[in-house]
């Protein structure tokens, strides 16, 4: 029996990487030639060929994907329409800074889940190239044209802001979804506010090492 | 040994198909439901996968594939900048309209090329299935609204006279591509002018064919 806490989490994570798949695509629309065009474009292929895996596994639990996944359209839309890359550079980053984050969401999370659900969540979140295709371009950039730093710094940290943010309110939202990471050994209200701002920081420190391998401040 | 056309011939479909890749992405975004979009980000990937055959193929020959591509970024990219649909169906029709017309045209030409080109190029130009979504659907939405008929007619006839306006800037630029489909038999400037305007001619007839499968006027 699959717990609603983890139809939640396939939910999230398929919807997200459908998202994913529309980004990277449009992305590729900003690449400056026809290389990195490609390359981009394999890249979102690969984040559709992940969200065919989660909905196919939700299918072979008896969960409508769809279903599954509407709950979290709005705060993933909302998160994406705020932050809609500007050009090719921040395109980049919130590709590296945001799988950063999420990847990290999930560590957090795979230890309280059912083993196959995990596995397939690991499976999923496997690097598709993107982040170190984004570190060698936005170094390539930096180094060009020292300038970019600032506004990539800045764009960093809305990025995180906002993912933050929007975490939040799906997590109020979720109840099932909160307690798998919140409250794994079914703690009390207070430890649970406690874990609450330690994942944060857990994850805060992650991206800004993620920053640092970019000589970029958090 | 193959020929500067078939080349030229390769670099367009690819661009095309890795455009169309993009666009159909794009167009992912529009849908009004998970399941609609889904089912275009399956078509999209197969295009994704055509463009890959067809880049393949160059390689194979001894061509680097970015470089064929090259020609034809200007006036396919105009073609598109120009007729960004303003909405799903007006992607839906764009998607139906060009693949129609372009598929017309290749087979057009097919009886003039390499037959490994031409089975390579019939297997790219195979429907991923974009077509009968595309009618299913615009025909839902003119059931519901008979209104929107006429704004998709006149969609649909700005798509056909952009198309063949690029078509021909793009032949005037690609002489060797021109004869490959103007003077298969070494024909004279006179013949092929004929030849011209009879293959305008029986693109348009195609073109007013799959908008009376729409009962749109064209």
């Amino acid at each position: 029996m699959t717990s609603p806490a983890e139809i939640d989490l396939l939910g999230v994570l398929a919807y997200g990487e459908l998202v994913a798949f529309e980004r990277t695509a449009a992305d590729a629309k900003l690449a400056p030639n026809l290389a990195d065009k490609a390359a981009l474009g394999a890249m979102a292929v690969a984040e559709f060929a992940h969200y065919e895996k989660v909905s196919a596994h939700l299918a072979k639990l008896g969960q409508d994907p769809f279903e599954a996944m509407q709950p979290f359209m709005e705060p993933l839309n909302q998160f994406h329409n705020t932050l809609t890359p500007r050009d090719w550079l921040e395109g980049l980053l919130k590709a590296y800074v945001g799988d950063g984050i999420t990847n990290d969401f999930y560590r957090e999370i795979s230890a309280h889940i059912d083993p196959e659900t995990a596995n397939l969540v690991s499976e999923v979140l496997g690097d598709v190239g993107h982040a170190n295709f984004s570190i060698t371009r936005i170094r390539e950039a930096i180094e060009k044209d020292p300038k970019v730093s600032g506004r990539l710094a800045l764009w960093g940290r809305r990025l995180m802001g906002e993912m933050i943010s929007q975490a939040t309110l799906v997590a109020a939202t979720r109840p099932a979804l909160q307690d798998l990471f919140l409250r794994p050994s079914g703690s009390d209200a207070a430890t649970s506010a406690t874990e609450l701002v330690v994942m944060v920081n857990r994850l805060t420190v992650g991206h800004a090492k993620r920053m640092d391998v970019l000589g970029l401040a958090s």
